[in-house]
């Protein structure tokens, strides 16, 4: 049965090599069908609420209306992308999904963690990834890699702070989540690589 | 004291000309400053979820990212120049505000009522209008001067049913608020002038 796989972290885990992995490892493990997704985003409506999230603006954006573009944005896309796919026997990796609003928006931004539940719950309802891979790094480093990438977005912008307090919710959350497998990306690519396997091989019961 | 006064209806109910009574009104009772507000929009962040919800898509909208579109939108409005313009004493007039998104993603959609009063209630609070004039309208009628403006946005192209529905849940809505006061918008112009200057005189206290 097809699955729904996310991969998370601050900026500069690692993420797009993840994808990379995991979309291999699926296909070497004979999975045909994959759809890429990320979030915000995914969609050409879900693009360009993006949009409005990302770009640096004059106009601040309230953190409440923050938070409702990234579940607009995430439920265009679920409801457009993922369960269409899903029922149609497609696994979908995901590149971001709802962790990194509970995360972002709940720790970094300090939004109550029980309202971002009671939203996403109104409008996701119980749908939930199969499985999360979430790289854990030092933020200073992954912030100092996404420097390195270019110009920052308006959330990357955010002070060391934002994404210590990001960081920090997001292991918490996966200490309380069985779905959600933390992985060490301070190590090197290889070692990264190899874990990812690992976790994979556990849990996904596809035959070698 | 400052005041935030709306403006509510359906299509072709005549509320652009009826925030011009309010706004007359208020200028000749002495109110010199006046901030005019539309929603979804009034912001230039606001406008561009607007136009997301308005826009005529190849892309379904799924009904949940409309809502909360709407909500963003909304809280932008609210938090960027509604607040700030009560607490610097400017009167707010507004061209809809939550009360829409009760009747159509509510009524119109058949979004659960709980559902949207959570919503709301995350992000906005007990913040709220302190008159809403709601001008009913025959949804036919209303409807047809609609399609006499010209071309119809993506909401404005829903079946007459639809309409239907959003009138019946704004009727209901205004009979439990007693902030909302009900104007027969299938009357004359000159009549529905009237209507609105009388209730002005009796909810907003101020000496002629």
């Amino acid at each position: 049965m097809s699955k729904f796989i996310v991969i998370e972290g601050l900026e500069g885990a690692g993420k797009s090599t993840a994808l990379h992995h995991v979309e291999r490892w699926l296909r070497e493990h004979g999975v045909a069908q994959i759809e890429l997704t990320r979030e915000p985003g995914g969609t050409p409506l879900a693009e360009r609420m993006r949009a409005i999230v990302k770009e640096v603006h004059a106009e601040p954006l309230a953190i409440q209306a923050e938070l409702l573009l990234m579940y607009a944005a995430r439920v265009q896309l679920v409801e457009t992308r993922i369960k269409p796919a899903l029922a149609h026997g497609c696994w979908v990796l995901g590149d971001r999904h709802d962790l990194s609003s509970q995360a972002y928006q709940g720790g970094g931004r300090g939004i109550d963690a029980g309202l971002i539940r009671q939203i996403k719950q109104a409008v996701l309802g119980d749908f939930a990834p199969d499985l999360t891979l979430y790289l854990d790094i030092d933020p200073e480093v992954g912030l100092s890699r996404a420097r390195q990438r270019g110009e920052l977005d308006r959330i990357e912008q955010e002070q060391l702070d934002f994404f210590v307090r990001t960081r920090q919710r997001y292991l918490q959350l996966a200490a309380e989540d069985p779905a959600i497998v933390v992985i060490d990306a301070n190590q090197s690519e290889p070692a990264v690589a190899a874990a990812i396997g690992k976790v994979l091989e556990q849990r996904l019961c596809i035959p070698g």
